[in-house]
């Protein structure tokens, strides 16, 4: 079987007629049976590895060892999700018994989290299994009971239509409905399906541009939607005095490993590394990269995105170039760059993030106008803070958290985990949303409440249903119950 | 002392300079500190409800029950949102240890909600106290930790000047910091507020011309802000067939106990009343209201506006008027009418919401046809089904909660508990967004996630530490963990 692949802006109404019926068949199907429905989506992509990675190598130059532990990644998310789902607690029901004895008196009210209905994700290009067809939107979506239309991303067009073929066989086999999952292509159907009437929600991985033209249009309809957007983050890392004197190299080590991974091409990529002034990290991470081979990004577009921000950047006013990062017909190589923070402070442009490559260090002298200058950072994803051990950072901390969704004490901020406590989003333009990306809350973004008052027994869902048949953890009457062992 | 008032823009920035500065140290306050203010401001109302009260009623002709009833609502949802923050779940922590032998390894990962930062809320006309100054949405900011700035409503300019002294000095006294509130007046201050770069969220309950002009305004900022309007709601009911022989006098009697309730300036006034052909409950309703004294509005706009519609909805073709609201100057009597279901479907101005004193009754033939009329109407805050015992009315519930945020079975949706369970939210135009106004769920909105990895304990925000000092409920390595009983 071939999935449904929607090129053409005629075909939609009828497609998103499919995508609405089954919206409302996924509403009668169990819990069990739709985590099922994720479980089944994994294992036909775990067997189909070794015909995946091929063609993702050739549409994105990434590496097979990468690639092959993106698809682990990809499964084991869905896995995640589904268990989630069996859990039961993304719910979030809630139980108040009648109350016919207050003043008022209060009638028995029941809450649930529902699926909002069909919604549209737009495919990233630098996962092209974790955040694409089958990526962590799809999964969150389809945990929360939506259909799924995936929006593929052009750099890898062959993977994206063999994916979604598989998918969709996948949850036919499993039994989804028809109408569950299909693949769009093109510009003109994708601004076409954030403004139709009958999708209920949108996310979206990639540029600040490309996601807040979209964002606009979901929010200028007469029934604005959602649109959760992962943009842009330039990835703060602040090394303190006492840190940079205990261990400059094996920051810098750290440091040029992070900025290079994947050729850069990581939204958590670490863009700007405030060190002490004085600091030998830039010299020692300057060596680190040196003879480093070319890299191809992701797609063509992406490596003149890369030449002209690079170009932009070196001849900047203030700018220090350590490292000209170049581009050959092989491949780019790493990009180092220094500025002091007075420059940093009134040059906008060095704040946003440049994709691919490059981190620029910016020198300061005191703490006290860093944290001021922390403050007026665009919103990350993440943010690092390198101390030494017992150093009082509490004030660094307090503006980090401000300015982005994770604070790491250590590390590097590329690798984001996939479980119950990740966070992967952040204050504008990291993300647009008040709502992780990346594990097991994602899936609130494709939820609302409903509260059922009065409602007999039989006629409510199962979750809230009195003897508790789903076995999830409730609030009753305003404590919390465990769910059943499992 | 008196509370700060912002009537200029030219006093914005050291406004918001201040409540910036207040959200700062709001972050250092203990849990058990704030849920402190919310009750001291719960006391110092419920001690100034003789005085409040007769204010109200010269500036809203709301009766002296009706308004004593709400203050006690009032303090009563500040209380519950203060038992809500000492409960901790609202802080949704997730801890996932460590697990340096997983392929990749994970690095110790929490999670926790923190606070947007300042806020401003938009009053109502309709609940001088409950939705006003010290409201829900006041509450439910406070609550997240986040300091508030109100927009009074020029309904009851004294009253919530008055209110905003009572607040501003309970506040102070419980030692909550300096810009932790303040009250705003006039429209141009209130978009200026919208748009200004400190606010971090808004919440609006209103009209839909309103709401959709300070939503627009929150979501083309260069950093747009979350909006949660409640803007205009129908709030559907369904009388099957079974039910209207069972029981049809006994429906008029409580639907016209309904509409007219508070003159119809409830948000949850049912609007659209779908009832069998050849009923008798519109004749039933008609005597219920016979002679009813005539009731004043609010306010003379919202005066004016109800005799508008009013005079709009009797002269449209197809309409047949019940009983005449009339206008005079000791206020309006009730308006009924109706219009067979045909006639509805292809009128959509009869879909939207009325405010005040009127309802209009649609005769369906076909329940099949009222199904797919159900579909077609805009998203209401609450849907009503009034059916037989053991009736099968499951297509029914399922296209009623598809429309709406909260289903009744039987009853009346005016009168909203406030409890953990509540959803008053519902699809666009009922609500903005995914969240309840009412309840205490209403906190998420004024929320943001932030996970720290690999930090030292000391350095972790209490919910988040090892030993659990707070005592609340957290999720341990995917496993739910009961908070300490209090």
């Amino acid at each position: 079987m071939t999935a449904v692949v929607l090129t053409d802006i005629a075909d939609l109404d009828l497609a998103l007629d499919r995508a609405t019926a089954a919206a409302r068949a996924l509403r009668t199907i169990s819990d069990a049976d739709r985590a099922g429905y994720l479980d089944a989506v994994a294992e036909a992509l775990d067997a189909a590895v070794d015909e995946l990675v091929p063609i993702a190598q050739r549409e994105t130059h990434l590496t097979e060892a990468r690639l092959t532990g993106e698809v682990a990644r990809t499964t084991g998310q869905l896995r995640l999700l589904a268990a989630a789902v069996r859990e039961g607690s993304y719910l979030e029901a809630v139980i108040d018994h009648a109350a016919p004895a207050a003043a008022p008196p209060r009638p028995d009210l029941r809450r649930v989290l529902i699926p909002l209905g069909p919604v549209v994700n737009f495919a990233a290009s630098n996962f092209p299994f974790a955040f694409s067809v089958a990526g962590g939107d799809t999964a969150a979506a389809l945990a929360a009971g939506c259909p799924v239309i995936v929006k593929a991303h052009s750099g890898h067009r062959d993977l994206s239509r063999r994916t979604a073929d598989i998918v969709a066989d996948a949850l036919a086999a499993a039994g989804a409905p028809d109408g569950t999952f299909a693949l769009a292509e093109g510009r003109e159907v994708a601004t076409a399906l954030v403004a139709h009437p009958a999708i209920k929600a949108g996310s979206f991985t990639g540029s600040v541009a490309g996601g807040r033209a979209l964002f606009d249009i979901a929010v200028r309809r007469p029934d604005p939607i959602p649109f959760y957007g992962e943009l842009g983050s330039a990835n703060p890392v602040v090394v303190t005095a006492a840190a940079d004197a205990a261990r400059a190299s094996e920051i810098a080590t750290g440091l040029a490993a992070s900025f290079t991974l994947g050729a850069g091409q990581f939204c958590t990529k670490p863009g700007l590394v405030f060190v002490p002034e004085g600091s030998v990290i830039a010299e020692h991470a300057r060596t680190a990269i040196e003879g480093a081979a070319p890299a191809r990004l992701l797609t063509d577009g992406i490596g003149r995105a890369f030449v002209d921000g690079w170009s932009a950047l070196a001849s900047t006013a203030g700018i220090e170039v350590l490292t000209v990062a170049t581009a050959e017909s092989e491949g780019v190589t790493p990009g180092l760059a220094r500025v002091t923070l007075d420059t940093f402070r009134s040059t906008p442009a060095l704040h946003e993030e440049l994709f691919g490559p490059v981190t620029l260090l910016i020198e300061y002298a005191d703490p006290a106008v860093l944290i001021a200058a922390l403050a007026e950072l665009e919103g990350s994803l993440t943010a690092t803070l390198h101390a030494a051990d017992g150093e009082d950072v509490t004030a660094l901390v307090e503006v980090l958290s401000e300015r982005a969704g994770r604070v790491l004490f250590g590390g590097w901020p590329t690798g984001v985990a996939v479980t119950w406590s990740q966070n992967h989003g952040g204050p504008w333009p990291a993300t647009t949303s008040l709502f992780t990306s990346v594990g097991v809350t994602g899936i609130r973004r494709f939820q609302r409440p409903v509260a059922f008052q009065d409602a007999p027994d039989t006629l409510l869902p199962p979750a809230l249903r009195e003897d508790n048949p789903l076995g999830i953890p409730r609030r009753v009457d305003g404590a919390l119950v465990q769910g059943a062992d499992r």
